[in-house]
């Protein structure tokens, strides 16, 4: 099942900026991770904000809020979750 | 170039059923025109609303808005436009 | 799978009372129906507003999409659906 | 009397991590608490946000704020009441 | 119990004005019937707009639904109901 | 004249707790002496929110705005004004 | 006392003409016996709407909504009321 | 003096077709006159949208106010009018 | 020309008082001066809000700017601007 | 292609006086250079906030985050981006 995901990244300033970069560098990798999985089908930037649109594709709702909540930069994201349906005029 | 397109449809109350009808089905043939020409590239319904989340690829913000601003049902749609780039973390 | 979804009506002034009265019976024998195979698991009148908040059971974001656009009342209502996990919390 | 309530946590960064981790435990034990009473009548998790859907049976406009007011994570929660009234249409 | 509602009235322009005059003399009957029965403590214009702020004493939410669904200008309102407790600094 | 004055309160985290505590204590034995002299006429809690709904009986928007300016928890509430006119289907 | 008020005129499309221009040929015979009488004490238009900001000074909430809801155009407006006090650095 | 203008426009649905084409037309020639005059400094179609962004070049608030409220589409236009200064990074 | 300007203080807490007192002798001073110079026109106290409607008189959108931009709160201050233009129904 | 983007700048309180300013400097410097490349091609102040309106000509979406993104204060500021096609009004 398919859910459109809109994060937006606010990280407070005055945080550690070694401990930030590790965030970073963690969230990269599970990212990349969870598309190999073919879980995280689309992940898009959102052009001029720190901030991407994606598309999840998982089992069940818990599924997506255990990827979503387990990313390592979760505390400091905004999340806008849109479950998708088929489109009546979608084609192959 | 990619944006994603958030699109929400109102059909006011009192137009001619047989219009609408047409209305819906050129929408439904100019959808599939585009998807098959390669400029629609996603094309999903949001669960439980009158509305869709697509995926656009075009040459340029005039074919975007000359595909957009000609789509039958294009008058009783809200649009909100979200240019997309790259995102690091993105693979393949 | 769980699916929180609040409706609001808006009946559009100037229809036939007789249609309009049609829709609702017709919309309460589908609710019932509904409830009655377990899929509207829970349909609660908001107070002091012509608006509900519901609790749908159903397989996927596709089954709760044909539910909602297939009621009769769709064409007047705004629908807010908001995907429910199971939380750590809940007890039974 | 039932009361759909919508909680959602914004846990200020830098608080002690161990003080955090007391009330979040004493939260859960609250919450299971008083779903044992029979008051906290549904919890459910908003699939991808820290934040939960709940709906309450209890005596009185007093009793409600004195279990919301009373919860341990209560100064970090953004709280949205609706008074529940029974729908015409439901069964059972 | 409690309630504070505001309502803000939009009658739609074009309606016959004999039958707009019948449901505000309807509205200002009931509206003065249920102050007799204890039921709407409050009424208060709000300066400047064709709304009021009100507070009910009614036993249950169930009751309040029926009382506001029930005015002859429900279907041309807005409401915003808030649920009253008890504040600890209040006297008397 | 009369004002609906609806105050949230949110008090920053890391403030040291007696000073609290002495506002909260000022905050409560303001809002007695006030409700004794026949000003705050009517103080009630939003269930389920650190927030309160009050009427004030004031000569001036001066004489409200001392008052509210005055309160020792103002510097942490955001409040919203409305002045209250007579309602033509008030009684008594 | 003072308020500032901010109106926009919003007049549905298909009224009969002649009824509008009257409409607001009374609109402005009132205001300006209003200018007169010292009690609309400023009227501004807001550059590029149809819209204008106000300051009247009146006796009473009472007075302000009697002359607000008098006025022509008093249907077609959506009114932001203002109470305004003394400022403390305001001279003269 | 420079501003930026955003317009949405918004035709009801209804009118003559014939109609709307003549104020289209006539909004075409008058942006192109004004745009002549220097006055219409620049004019961009926001992509998706029946909407578009502008930046205007004229004397006063009131000169604003004239071109834009005698546009052939103003009374289909929300406006949202923003006044421009100098920016200290600016060049040239 | 004239522009409204409602500005709304938000001190951050934690600063020192001293130099909040010194910041808001120096804003009076200035608020003082520029009265007296003409170019701030009014000045009111939004009732019951630590924040001001303010009409200013100047010269240009620059001068404007600089005026608001050198207010000693500036930093703490949310401003709304609004150009005002002349009104066809205003007297004198 | 261009795009309109808003730019709003929130600088916390607390930060160094002399890395802020090392960053007003840098993105002054930064501002200048790509207007003198002509990729920042309008750039204007609004009038009475910490904001500017401005127009950009890049290649693509991701030429435009990056340069977004790298200005000196991008993590202190808040974005909006339209992007702006052909305007069929439009003269030159």
């Amino acid at each position: 099942m398919l859910y459109c995901v809109e994060m937006d990244v606010a990280i407070p300033h005055g945080l550690d900026p070694d401990h930030v970069a590790r965030l970073k560098a963690d969230e990269k990798a599970r990212a990349q991770d969870l598309q190999r999985q073919g879980k995280w089908l689309h992940l898009w930037r959102v052009a001029g904000r720190y901030a991407n649109i994606s598309v999840f594709d998982v089992e069940s709702h818990d599924e997506l809020h255990d990827i979503l909540s387990g990313l390592p930069l979760f505390p400091f994201m905004t999340m806008r979750v849109t479950p998708l349906a088929r489109h009546p005029s979608a084609i192959g």
